[in-house]
């Protein structure tokens, strides 16, 4: 038998690893066999010349391990319990790191899509109207780092232990005082939840409702994030168009024990409000059909004109509604926190399905996000950021009439982009977002901005999303003058 | 009509508020029709005692969600556009807070079981031996703390802006590191995805290969969370006993395309390890039937006798196991902070589907967890919990012998918490449990300590598990002492 191996002159290893590795790959190889003998330590430590001791823990830990036997006053052999079949893999080298044989594994993992939160091009752009972003100046460091500070100070086992998967019961009974009057929504602590994001309450409604073939009825452009979710969970989708009432519920399909999502305060992305006429239809038909809504609530706290509408979970009357409110837009999505409000009778089960699906948020951020609130800061936050984004839409509304008369935009005056209806004279949306993208300016289509029309594309191509809250008015007035430019080198 | 109302004395609302709410009530309940009339604002001040603006303001907000609509020259109206059957939902109160009818609704709301990583008695109980509980003495907070506010400092936009979905490049990169001498896993930074914990990574697997009917295996007893996981995701489960060499692989069923999981290293809850022998035919089992195994390693840190062993994946030549671990027993359960390591071929659909589920973990915990583990301040930090965790259980161990004798603990010594096996003398493990309960100190059956039988229970009511990472040697001594005594109350 050719049993000696050299050892490699740089190693990562140490000694005695490496004489571990070295034989327990010639084991699973199938260059020593089970029944095999091995060298006696003192033997290969002249062979390797390291001492004996290395060679010595190196078979210890083999033996440990199962790979190799001793019987006494005989010898060290590879172990004659070690399945034939499970070694020597079909493998020829025996390098420590396995090759890996993966035709017969990638046809039975399903291929899913997902939304893509980050922009691909984004370290090629000067100016980025992306959606979703907070000003990262918006955020109160200072203030979050003393509180995250004081918290850790006395952290006791709150580091340690696991806690209630739904979430501290401080920061639920602020978001509860919160809600009343920022949302028109009386909720019970105990039936609001703390969730990583909308998302992860969309994944928690969609694994409590969705079965492969349920209908999920969704809006028409939607949210990528809700209806690939649903897609994932093999639902049947049921897309709804949205006119500048909402979404149509003139058009709700003809189904029962349906999920519909919508967004009513501020449409993602075409910034229209669901009316009163038809929030009180959608909540008379999911009754009728014995259907849930969710209503995603991503960015109603940025609503320039008027008092925030009351959310469609505050007219919620048969306890059909599943709210979800996330500080990823007021404060930061890096924080990975939101709240879902669920009807009392879903209480039960949303919790227990919470904590079958990640055992709930960590802590500090929760402990963190309650004393901000319970302090107050929470509320002149909000009000200093919608001041700020506020003067930004005005600006870049200024921009854009500036450079091409007077737009149509869709939509109320609310949140963190906004939607251009592009005049006829115009190229189309998607020759505008890659002439821009040249200019190191993005901007961007419905389906480029986080939505999808599902196949059903209609005139997206005449529609333009563009987030503000990111940029200062400096850096928007210079890729609206760039994005000019670059439709007018379309043009001529 | 009769439209008089009187404002309550102790408002918790605003008087514009009030008015709002009051108006908008009377409406939603069928007090006020559509096309009814208002009393101009002048008349409603006289009744209210309120100011003109006041009511204004109020009617102002009501006509901006649609509830009311003006007639010039004619006066204020309940809108006509307002759906009769959405009104009046057989609600007779007016009250502020809608009334909920729940009987319809509860039928579809399916019930889920979850695990209990929180002891229900534990504010009982004056010594709790309750299983994977960190000791918070452990915890690094003073470093923690300092790492936190040096990566505060200099946040940015990594508190604002949305990152990787499969988390942070910089911790994957120390976790590919760290595996490779302590796990013997050589993994690529791509093929980790950095989770929240193994249930968020259980949660991943399953919504990637479990659909209605796969055949999930899993170990007898299991592990709640993943059992119960399993079942919620609609998988037909395939309980394989568990003996002293682990999982038997002789009765591995006759399926294929299944999901297979196990917890090697450690066995949740009996403490065997899973010999090689059986590793290398449950590998190549899952080979030839296109099976994936989910590879649990949840305390692997805490090996008192020998190396660690290698890991499940670091025999992976197939890939076809999934590795999760977790910073939950090693730092704490409160960070929320664990890893995968997923086959190449899964990496693209297990990041789409980390995105579809929660768009990741939060960025300071990451960053944070980096730092600690480039800065060296890790390795050193198991290497002192695992001596002070294995002194723990050598007084567990002797705090036993002094009362009971000769012990027969299953497993190796290993982890954060022990199983030992009754002496026929003793009481069933149930018994014992409830003694101990009424003299303050908690010991648990492996059913109440976060296992399952799945229906087939076995001898299983011969088993006591007892955790002892939080405790202190101390409370070990007086907890036994004490658990001795109700067990003697119980035989005389």
């Amino acid at each position: 038998m050719q049993f000696a191996f050299n050892l490699s002159a740089d190693r990562k290893l140490s000694l005695q690893n490496e004489v571990f590795e070295r034989i327990r790959t010639m084991i699973l190889d199938g260059q020593l066999r089970p029944g095999d003998s091995l060298p006696a330590t003192r033997i290969m430590s002249d062979q390797l010349q390291v001492s004996r001791n290395t060679i010595s823990l190196a078979y210890e830990r083999l033996r440990s391990e199962g790979y190799l036997e001793t019987r006494r006053s005989v010898g060290t052999f590879v172990s004659s319990q070690l399945p034939e079949a499970g070694l020597n893999a079909k493998l020829g080298s025996a390098s420590a790191a396995p090759e890996r044989t993966q035709s017969s594994f990638a046809g039975a993992i399903r291929p899913v899509r997902a939304q893509s939160l980050m922009n691909p091009h984004h370290d090629r752009l000067m100016v980025d109207f992306w959606v979703g972003r907070p000003d990262p100046r918006s955020f109160p460091t200072k203030l979050w780092s003393h509180l995250i500070a004081k918290r850790l100070l006395y952290a006791g086992a709150n580091l340690t232990d696991y806690r209630q998967p739904w979430g501290q019961l401080e920061l639920r009974q602020e978001i509860a005082k919160h809600l009343r009057p920022a949302r028109g929504i009386i909720a019970d602590p105990d039936d609001i939840m703390i969730i990583g994001g909308c998302q992860d309450g969309l994944n928690l409604v969609g694994r409590l409702l969705l079965r492969p073939g349920t209908p999920a009825v969704v809006e028409r452009p939607c949210y990528q994030g809700a209806a690939y979710l649903f897609e994932s969970l093999h639902a049947t989708l049921f897309p709804v168009p949205v006119d500048a009432w909402g979404l149509n519920t003139m058009q709700l399909p003809d189904v029962s024990n349906a999920v519909v999502y919508v967004t009513p305060s501020h449409h993602y992305p075409l910034g229209v409000t669901l009316s009163l006429e038809r929030r009180l239809e959608l909540l008379t038909w999911a009754s009728r059909t014995q259907s849930y809504v969710v209503e995603d609530d991503y960015d109603s706290d940025f609503r320039f004109e008027g008092s925030p509408i009351t959310a469609l979970k505050g007219l919620d009357r048969f306890d059909r509604v599943i709210y979800l409110g996330t500080f990823s837009k007021c404060m930061g999505a890096g924080l990975r926190l939101g709240y879902a409000v669920v009807p009392t009778a879903m209480r039960e089960a949303a919790r227990n399905m919470k904590a079958l699906m990640n055992n709930g948020q960590p802590w500090l951020e929760q402990a963190a996000m309650a004393d901000f609130m319970k302090s107050g800061h929470y509320v002149s936050h909000l009000r200093r950021i919608r001041r700020s984004y506020m003067a930004k839409r005005e600006c870049l509304l200024a921009a854009l009439s500036e450079h091409f008369g007077s737009c149509t935009v869709l939509g109320d005056p609310a949140g963190m982009h906004l939607a251009w209806h592009l005049p006829e004279s115009l190229p189309l949306a998607s020759k505008i977002e890659a002439a821009a993208l040249k200019e190191g300016v993005g901007v961007y289509t419905p389906t480029s901005g986080c939505s999808t029309y599902l196949g059903e594309e209609g005139d997206s191509d005449r529609v333009l999303v563009m987030g503000f809250s990111s940029l200062t008015e400096k850096e928007i007035k210079l890729g609206i003058g760039r994005l000019a430019a670059s439709i007018h080198g379309l043009n001529s």
